[in-house]
């Protein structure tokens, strides 16, 4: 019989008695990591934003993802059925919100890419939003993780801007290097509760704005 | 043979030679009214946001109606064709956005009635959502159009809140009086451009709320 050892949610084992009884230097003693167990990063930004809402500390949300509907019928006794629908381009970022009196807008993208992160995963409408946002005193920024290093950034939208516009130039990049968010981002631990907790990332992105 | 009328966009005929030939005392001498002409006060709000983002006034769109997609058929050569889907309820309210630094936050609704509007318009949750952003220092209302009469109020969300309590109480009331509308909503005229300038009431929302 195999015996199923219960877990707390953080992945640590539940000790019982007996286990507790084995002299303490027989139990893995491993820095516990709440990184990524298989979730994406949209999937750990929305429970951290779940958090956010129910502590109250935040209003973030996804934005539906936009359709544009074609055809409906509606079947008797039943909820109207969409048959026939396709996949519109979004015109804003994934995310906004209102955080502490401030407008939060952002987007978050994924790469397997070890060195380097594609510009090609950003529509330039994302980024003429994230200015107009900014214009209005917006605060804007990107959540990018290299999900084989399993390392989160988040970069502030001045510095997206930058690497944005040099792509033109002679020369010019078509990505943003790790060493580039190593630089001028902000990496993003995982923790329990919140899983990303961004918000404290946010907190001196404004400091650095306002000050 | 018919003669189509070329008019400006405002509505009013495209004069030509011989019409400014004619004695002014004959041209209609009407009040000019931009008042809704066929559009639905959703239509009328996303081009006003069109008109204040073009202006850099502010940034605030309506965001995608939330929908569950079930099927997807990818044909070749072709979009991805969905083929099921259902409408989900929305969790938030229709529209937000950035302005001046405000985190901005609105539902719209309208209605045909015409002395009153029936709160069972609004949903717990939208309510709940705008309570949650006016606590993170956003700036939240309702835009209702009496379609009807063709008038269009702003309510700041303390006077809905209000009104949302009472229906619970022995012998609260369903709707909200137009005379409430009158006495402690802003009435919004329509313009030319843009068509439903309720900026304007932010602005006062605002300033009521910060001095």
């Amino acid at each position: 019989m195999k015996i199923l050892r219960i877990r707390y949610p953080n992945g640590k084992p539940y000790l019982t008695n007996d286990d507790k009884k084995k002299p303490k230097n027989q139990l893995t003693k491993k820095k516990i990591s709440y990184s990524n167990r298989g979730m994406t990063l949209e999937e750990d930004i929305n429970k951290t934003n779940e958090y956010y809402l129910l502590s109250k500390k935040a209003v973030i949300h996804k934005k539906p993802i936009p359709i544009q509907v074609v055809n409906v019928n509606y079947p008797r006794r039943s909820a109207a059925k969409i048959t026939e629908a396709y996949y519109k381009k979004a015109s804003t970022t994934d995310y906004n919100g209102v955080y502490n009196g401030y407008y939060i807008d952002f987007e978050a993208k994924e790469t397997k890419n070890k060195t380097s992160f594609p510009l090609k995963n950003f529509h330039e409408h994302q980024l003429s939003h994230m200015e107009a946002c900014v214009d209005q005193g917006g605060m804007c920024f990107v959540i990018i993780r290299f999900s084989t290093l399993n390392r989160v950034f988040v970069l502030d939208f001045s510095v997206i801007k930058k690497w944005w516009s040099q792509q033109t130039e002679l020369d010019g990049k078509k990505s943003i290097p790790l060493k580039a968010f190593e630089k001028d981002g902000y990496e993003l631990n995982y923790s329990l509760s919140p899983r990303l907790p961004y918000l404290e990332i946010v907190d001196s992105l404004i400091a650095r704005r306002d000050n």
